[in-house]
């Protein structure tokens, strides 16, 4: 079997050049020089097997996945990713394992313009943590705490595509099928956070599911939420596959989309985004979170968002 | 069983507060904001039960334990820590334990100075992972690679300790034996990595073992050493307990002491240092690390030191 330092030599170094990062993999630790003017974001993240992603997983799925959840994270903070670092606990140092999970965790980190520049190889059960790095113009960052009694809630993309995708991939799915590429593949929206950044009063990523996340938002911003079912996005796929798409929507995880607040007179900067946004309620003075169907009803979602330490998952 | 959020708010959540910290604990990235004229260095490790601590460990040991070695990386950089994340996997959330491994974390956090600034709870084989992030006057930070021949050898505190301690804990030795807490309760070299950063040309801590770590300076420096076992620092605890001491403090691995190379006319400025340092060999031009017993003969190790994929520990 490879050796720890070999691991790193063969799959993890590669030709990465940045003049922020003065020394990268192969030293006690990384040394990099902050841009001026810019805080820096830092986020990390645990993905372990069967409770994060399906015992049978590629490994190039979770090589994407153990980065995408972390680039989700840099997003909601209107941030752009600079440095990752990853720790990986393997039981068995297999070759080919390796070689997908790097190509997965690189094709990812190379369209999002983010550099390997540290970690550990130990031996343990699977699991992946991944640390982000990202930067943002000084006091830019978008936290979960802004949103204002009147705001508009938005939330980008068609959330719920990933729970069905999910469930499709247990059933025995094509890996390409559109749902489950979804799950499998989650598209952190940078793009998308970095404009918010100026524009949001408040943003989380949606990866507990929607009425859980935006749950944070309220608590962290002191305030409630009416969400009206009838506004919410629901993808063809997603519509063709389930009964009833909306709990998927609200109560789906693993989606990465984003939900933030945006006060009325920025609503119109909203559209200059790469992606499909959704106004689907609004906040409220009055604490609580109130989702109603299109005849004004108390809706009552079956599913709901997930703790992980409370719930399997799938 | 508490959720996430509830493990966080509970142990993990204290106040803390940095002006260099603008977002802690909470949302979906910290916010920090570098020290002007300062790189930042990045260190990050993750520990296993059964292979970086026996299976039987204290809580308080663990959570002191994940810390120190990480504080250990930063001291060899010659940095400060700043900030640390926690990524911990936990088969089951009990209390007590987390009680006691958040205060044996904390303990080391606060007297080194180091903040908790974010992490993530996940259910799953119990595993640590741990980031810090110091700073470092810019472009002093000191990496393995500037060792030049002629260089000193030198070594802090008495390596070896820790090994000892392990093998007398695990043979049920107990926990306030001198070498058993060597092993229990690492003391990173911080305040000597810091004093060290404008004085050594090379530095790397002594996790793997003295050989392994001092044989990775040289690759890095493309140089060679030469080490006189009869220099080799050896505790009286030690001493007491192995025939063959130098084995130990040779290959033993744990100790987080410094090993660092320092050219002849800076070598009064070690005498500053708050610890013992020992003069153990010096740098060669010629490539290949040579161990000399007192009588100028070849020396070669019965133990060596150990890779996490390779050898089993203890």
């Amino acid at each position: 079997m490879p050796g720890e330092f070999q691991i790193i030599r063969e799959h993890f170094r590669r030709k990465q050049r940045d003049a922020a990062l003065l020394v990268g993999i192969g030293d006690d630790g990384a040394v990099l020089r902050p841009r001026e003017d810019h805080d820096l974001v830092v986020v990390t993240d645990t993905i372990v097997r069967g409770r994060h992603f399906p015992e049978r997983f590629a490994a190039a799925d979770i090589g994407w996945r153990a980065l995408a959840v972390n680039l989700s994270d840099i997003a909601a903070m209107g941030a752009a990713p600079r440095f990752a670092f990853l720790n990986l606990a393997l039981e068995e140092a297999d070759d080919n394992w390796l070689r997908d999970f790097a190509g997965g965790f690189f094709s990812l980190a190379e369209q999002s313009g983010t550099l390997l520049a540290g970690g550990d190889t130990v031996r343990g059960p699977l699991s992946v943590t991944v640390t982000v790095i990202g930067e943002v113009a000084r006091d830019a960052a978008c936290t979960r705490a802004g949103a204002r009694a009147g705001d508009y809630v938005c939330v980008t993309g068609t959330p719920g595509d990933a729970a069905a995708g999910l469930e499709l991939l247990q059933a025995g799915a094509d890996d390409e099928h559109p749902l489950v590429r979804r799950f499998r593949r989650p598209e952190p929206r940078l793009r998308a956070g970095r404009t918010l950044a100026g524009i949001a009063t408040a943003m989380i990523d949606v990866s507990d599911g929607l009425l859980a996340d935006l749950g944070h938002v309220l608590e962290a911003s002191g305030a409630g939420a009416r969400i009206e079912v009838s506004r919410l996005p629901v993808s063809a796929a997603l519509a063709d596959h389930a009964e009833k798409p909306a709990e998927y929507v609200l109560a789906g995880g693993d989606d990465y989309e984003l939900c933030f607040t945006v006060p009325e007179e920025r609503l119109e900067a909203v559209k200059g985004l790469d992606c499909r946004v959704s106004i689907i309620g609004r906040i409220t003075a009055e604490r609580g979170l109130r989702v109603l169907d299109a005849n004004g009803r108390e809706w009552r979602p079956e599913r709901r968002g997930w703790d992980h330490f409370r719930n399997a998952h799938g």
